[in-house]
């Protein structure tokens, strides 16, 4: 039964984090830090029964842990890592500190010198369906964002057997609002999201794609440059993503799900729709699947659609996916199917 | 001050057409017709105070009114347009049955013949910022399409100019439900449809691609080949169609506002947004505006976001505005700004 | 582990059932029923992988389960209920059939005469909090209404006791759409729903009168008369209660804390909150508990705020809870807290 | 034509004021001040197309202009309005500061001692259906709140003819969340929001029971004692109030709305719905309507239910009738039906 350390526990993906470990039957939570509410209570800060005091970071008993879970800031997170490495404990990344496998890359995206590059190298990206084998033994694992989640592996059954006739893909996202954090701001007043729809940081300015870039490029003979344009949405949770691409000539949709099915044979949490049928989000909000699909656009022409919660295989439940890989658990252990 | 029949009245097109006729200055409501809810009056069905006879349409006394609009479902619409044109009333039509003008395109995308194709030349296609010379002198006003509005006003510049350099669009489109009419269905239940985003009919297969070739095909030099991929939005009314463009060299961000704002110069209701800022429904929902607006997404890929209020300026707004100017009226008379 | 049967099993309360199921360790289910989808899948009708096939209900293997949910409306529910009995099955109904221990008061209310008087007796009314003994050895469970166990729970320490003062109550309760079915109506199409608050059969006219009036004069010296409000809500789940009351001389929120911590001391599903603290959708929704809050309303007056997920401590949550009770399971196995 | 000035344009209530002065045929801006974003346009901050300068409001020339609408903060109008007033200048104030005639009163409530008590009296309540003919020469209109005026119009007829039986009433009410203005707070966040819903202040504690109660008590006979809880509702507009009363002997729905339409006759904005139809928010948003409906709740108890648009009635929609009424226009102008 793994001990667990949480950094940055009020955030939405430390929230969501605690309510999965709390249902999880072989982990125990021993501390869970925040820095604004050192003192108080979940149960002070948001709508819930959980009695679990906050302490100051710096009063966390690392030591005590077996795994520390990491929902801070990127930028922040870099430096907590590497004090909870040089104690020896695993660390689960939730922020985009160790995605990048080049610190020029990551100061490229971020806008900031990266301050454990040697770390880098150690960390494994935890997409579970792609580096299953990795994770059981990362000791530092960088746990994937969430459009990427969602886009990766809408493409990965096609690029790593290099089908892409064209390297050009264009990923028209939807996120729900918690993606934007719990932080507040005039983008995430109630008014200004609710019937409306925002596309934001849209064509070659997001920092997801640098993240979807290198994994493409990892899988594939050629790299992949992607349109990225996503959208705010008025609803609590959920990514959807509209991903048009072109093939090499031969493929129709039933030969897309023949492959999928195959490259996902077995996976618990990835749900291939049967022709015919496109996901939305009502398909995987509240669970940690990934729901993916597909459409004909004419010619070499495909639409593939996929969806997850953003807050749960987009976060907080990929990484409790990771643990429980990590801990040689059952991988679906405290996971909401 | 026109005399006005309304054919159809009880769908949200109807309602919203009356709601904008009633505040309308030089209008006068004739009558108002229904199948279903004859001898009922409109307060009995909407939450509105009018106290409006809906009469049933074989009652309808066509030869009192000056102008017909027509809010029946495409199939039944043409045979009124016939009688309504054969009483020398003239006719604003807001279903499909007379965007196309080749009866032939019209049976591919609607399944059905045309039972009227001797009226397909008469029509005018009512674009008024495109055509709004013909529109004047139009007995017969095909209202466009909710999504071709929002897609042909994103393009028109570019395209009369001959300015695409690749002859493919890609075009993501975000609908408000009221979009798919008030006939009860589960698709539009509201448990079905809340903290849901649900594309359907995706590639190359919704109706409104007809309306949107044809068009795109007149003005310019080239046939575009669209890819459309429309999303059920949940929210009551707007749409946001994200659309990806190749251009041909020596394009930027700054060069696409000078054209659009000198194609549009005057225009009332077409709002091109500044470099930096995105077109979002806020934009545009209870007014008859179209926001444009303009990203860049590397090398000659650029992406236009527009945005339009489904029920006005995507129908019933488009109407008013036509009927302005088929009578000589102001062309924003009665129209939500 | 129980063997079950579900009657209805398309429904919204049907359908939380079986996701409720799926994820319980002790649960399997022999069959689930519908009507109008026989031969389908769960998955063709609900965003889901479960590929659970759906039988006529001529088709049960009744005598295959321990015990049988009947998700079916009022009216039918009494006829298949009596032949479940009748094979010698247990049954946990989720209909207001065996509700009301009357058989003329049950008429009054659902204007039909009741079909199985002699059952009537039988049922033992499942609110666990309450009845939990009886629930144990029932052989037919009539699983409360959803406003009801918002109501009954709200007041049941205070009216036990003989607390009230006046025996007149107000309620004011607010519920999401999912509680008025999955049956097309103009009521819940979305765009009459979204963005709107509707007060419906509000006064003395709403049918869970019948049940929340029966309780309370079970429970209290006397009658207690319920004036009662529903409004619906545009969120997908839950129910609040606003409930004024006027209590004896002598108490105030802190005595009503005291009060209610007592009565339910050990309850797992119950969460008393704290004084200055109210009861809101988010404290419970996704979830089987229930909230409970309190405040003043100047000399002996307060307000009890109550909240519950209608589908589930109101519906399909507390039906599990019931048929763990009812086998000797752990009562919480299976229920999200 | 009266010169319009606005002291703090870019609240909810200050933008809703000026899309209404903008399609107001006779009313002309000359300034619009903003602390913090002295120097930008209104179109840097909402998305619309005004290019209105915002100025500081040291800078605002209140000699060029008849009228000085305020949207500022209780606590800070009161001294605007001084100046205002000094200057001879005529003010509508839509703060809470002169909407109570005794500064003692307005202590207690707002917790600040009145900076002008001594134009207090000559304030007037401008709830145009009541007090018409001194709103006509005020010079220091004070705007009422939100809820009081779903309140208090629901109520006038009962109470200025002496028919209330019981002195308390209570109000159960529900709020979009425009209400709580553009001020950011994790209250307002979407997440927090959407798919709540959430009682605050409830009993004897928001600060509008003061108002109410002046109004009640101005009109009857004697005190009627308020319980007010108020709802943060998922919605962006409208309030919906559920009023329970208790009336004299001989009351009936026929009997109320007779008198309700008596005393309301030829008013432009009061919608008295019939019986058997019971108000929702529909009806009113984007409008400057009351509505109004009743139902029988047994014995003499009867529940009034109200809905307006609360930036539109409740807040800048009156405010323009009160300037319409107060410059000789007609009381309509400008004010969407």
């Amino acid at each position: 039964m793994p001990r667990i350390g949480i950094f940055g526990a009020t955030g939405y993906t430390g929230y969501e984090l605690i309510k999965l470990l709390m249902n999880h039957a072989e982990a125990e939570i021993v501390f869970a830090t925040s820095r604004s509410n050192a003192g108080q209570q979940l149960s002070d800060l948001y709508p819930c029964p959980y009695e679990l005091p906050l302490t100051a970071p710096e009063r966390a008993t690392v030591d005590k842990v077996d795994v520390a879970f990491l929902c801070l800031p990127h930028g922040e997170s870099m430096h907590r890592v590497r004090r909870v490495r040089e104690a020896g404990v695993r660390a689960i990344d939730l922020s985009a500190d160790f995605r990048l496998r080049d610190a020029a890359v990551y100061c490229q995206w971020y806008k900031v010198a990266h301050a454990a590059p040697e770390l880098l190298l150690q960390a494994v990206y935890g997409l579970p369906e792609v580096y299953r084998q990795r994770i059981a033994s990362a000791d530092l694992l960088a746990n994937p964002g969430c459009y990427p989640t969602s886009v990766l592996l809408a493409l990965y059954p096609l690029v790593k057997d290099g089908y892409l006739g064209d390297s050009r893909v264009i990923v028209d996202s939807k996120s729900g609002v918690s993606g934007a954090g719990r932080k507040l701001s005039s983008k995430t007043h109630f008014v200004e999201v609710n019937e409306n729809l925002s596309p934001y940081n849209i064509g070659r300015v997001h920092r997801h794609l640098g993240e979807m870039e290198q994994e493409l490029a990892a899988w594939g003979e050629v790299d992949v440059r992607v349109t990225f344009a996503p959208h705010l949405l008025p609803v609590d949770r959920g990514i959807l993503s509209t991903i048009y691409i072109t093939l090499k000539a031969g493929w129709s949709v039933e030969r897309l799900l023949e492959l999928y099915k195959r490259t996902y044979v077995g996976e618990a949490f990835i749900h291939v729709l049967p022709a015919g049928t496109l996901a939305s989000l009502a398909y995987v909000v509240h669970t940690n699947r990934c729901a993916i699909s597909f459409a004909e656009a004419g010619g070499n022409d495909f639409i593939v659609v996929s969806a997850i919660d953003n807050l749960i295989k987009g976060a907080s439940g990929q990484a409790v996916q990771n643990m429980n890989l990590m801990f040689g658990l059952d991988e679906t252990m405290g996971l909401p199917m």
